[in-house]
């Protein structure tokens, strides 16, 4: 059977292009509705009510948009609020970022030592150590908040002496420690991926969620026999909805997250009013 | 004649306490009563229409809490929201944050070359050009947009080679083109003075808007006779008002930009829902 629904993803803001770059890279077969909250990006300094009231809205736009399957990409999002989503779709699949990427790593540490970086709210949660621990109790896991990185990205600054000035001062003591796994956990940190795996060295292996998250959206539409066999035209059958136009400022950033520019795209307003 | 009502001070997030403090340094017997947008904070990256609606519902919620003068502390409110927010005043004066530091610039640079930095948003509008030229069109003025500053004041980095790398890394170009007079056009950039006047060194004069902003409040005061001259206890007679509670994240971020705690505070919703 075929089954020709969209896959949708939905993240706070652009970096869950990443995610959906690498969804539509393994399955090209697929269509995807993208939707960012870019008016109210970035939740990382919000408060868990207020982060969970946006996940609804949103998750509740796509799910009226007849979906077989939701990935939040947003790992803030996907911390706080992805046992309230799961609760609002009536049973359609929920993939969220976090647990693809720490399946991943607990599987490929020797020394039995994770790290993770990631937004305040984010590690605030502790949302991946216990993801890890569920899995491996006798893990070590070593969390640290990387807002500066963020900014980084959002300024374009991949490849430049001030960004591995800062991937070195979130990440040396994870360095010194002898972590060999790091989990990026933040949508907005793959851009940087080899600027980090630069700085950390080879010791340390260093794991994109985005990638991992597809993987496993992969690995469920197989397991739930939800592939479209139908040939799809790839990116000008998905759908990219945004709560504000990111067009001022954020055209390029499309770019670095998803590749390449997405072509047409809505703004909407889920739910309530965005504002 | 005393006027006992109190000064508003509007901002969008903790940044204008910086202002509220110079006000209460040079006006010990004014009461303030400080609102700030931490709900939606940064308003940085955020549309003009957004930021005008937030700044409206911010005045009104000041405004219907009897204010003598309103102090409109955040630079991208001022500069994208002022007209509207002296339309819905009633004759209340209203100061922005913008002008004081232009006018003091003006006055001093001595090469009629300044430079401003501040959020994209800010910069963005042109306000500070505008303002320049206004006064004086002879003047050269240099923008750019310094927004992992911001970042470094949220993480409270404010004496760290990372800070100077990224003050030099926006300034550098300003100093060899002989700018001599700097206009910090963010509130969250004062705790940055020093390392901001430390890489720019002595030849370029750093100008803390919040200062100046202080100062015209003053002037002000004095000239429309809206003084207080019954004695006021400062701090303890002051309100503080946040539309998210900023404890779990913005706690030592108030001693940064006020100086000491604030003490008690309350959480409100402005007008509508703040989410």
């Amino acid at each position: 059977m075929s089954d020709s629904r969209p896959i949708g993803v939905l993240d706070s803001g652009l970096g869950g292009l990443t995610v959906a770059k690498e969804i539509l890279r393994l399955m090209p077969g697929e269509r995807v509705v993208y939707l960012g909250d870019t008016a109210r990006y970035p939740y990382g300094n919000r408060s868990d009510e207020a982060i969970r009231s946006f996940a609804l809205e949103g998750a509740q736009e796509l799910y009226d948009r007849d979906i077989k399957l939701l990935v939040v990409a947003c790992n803030t999002m996907a911390a706080i609020a992805t046992k309230a989503i799961e609760q609002c779709l009536h049973g359609v699949p929920v993939i969220g970022v976090i647990l693809p990427g720490v399946r991943a790593a607990v599987l490929r540490t020797a020394d039995r030592k994770i790290g993770v970086i990631g937004s305040h709210a984010t590690m605030r949660s502790s949302v991946y150590e216990q993801a890890i621990h569920r899995i491996d109790s006798s893990v070590k896991v070593y969390q640290t908040p990387g807002p500066l990185l963020q900014s980084l990205v959002e300024e374009m600054m991949l490849d430049h002496d001030i960004t591995r000035m800062v991937a070195q001062f979130y990440l040396y003591e994870m360095v010194d420690i002898g972590v060999d796994c790091l989990i990026l956990g933040s949508s907005l940190y793959p851009p940087l991926f080899e600027v980090i795996q630069g700085t950390v060295g080879t010791r340390m292996q260093v794991l994109d969620s985005a990638l991992w998250t597809a993987k496993e959206t992969q690995d469920i539409i197989t397991a739930l026999d939800l592939k479209n066999v139908k040939p799809s035209k790839g990116k000008e059958e998905c759908v990219f909805l945004f709560t504000e136009d990111p067009a001022e400022r954020g055209g390029q950033l499309i770019g670095q997250f998803f590749g390449e520019d997405v072509g047409e795209y809505s703004v909407i307003e889920p739910g309530k009013k965005p504002l």
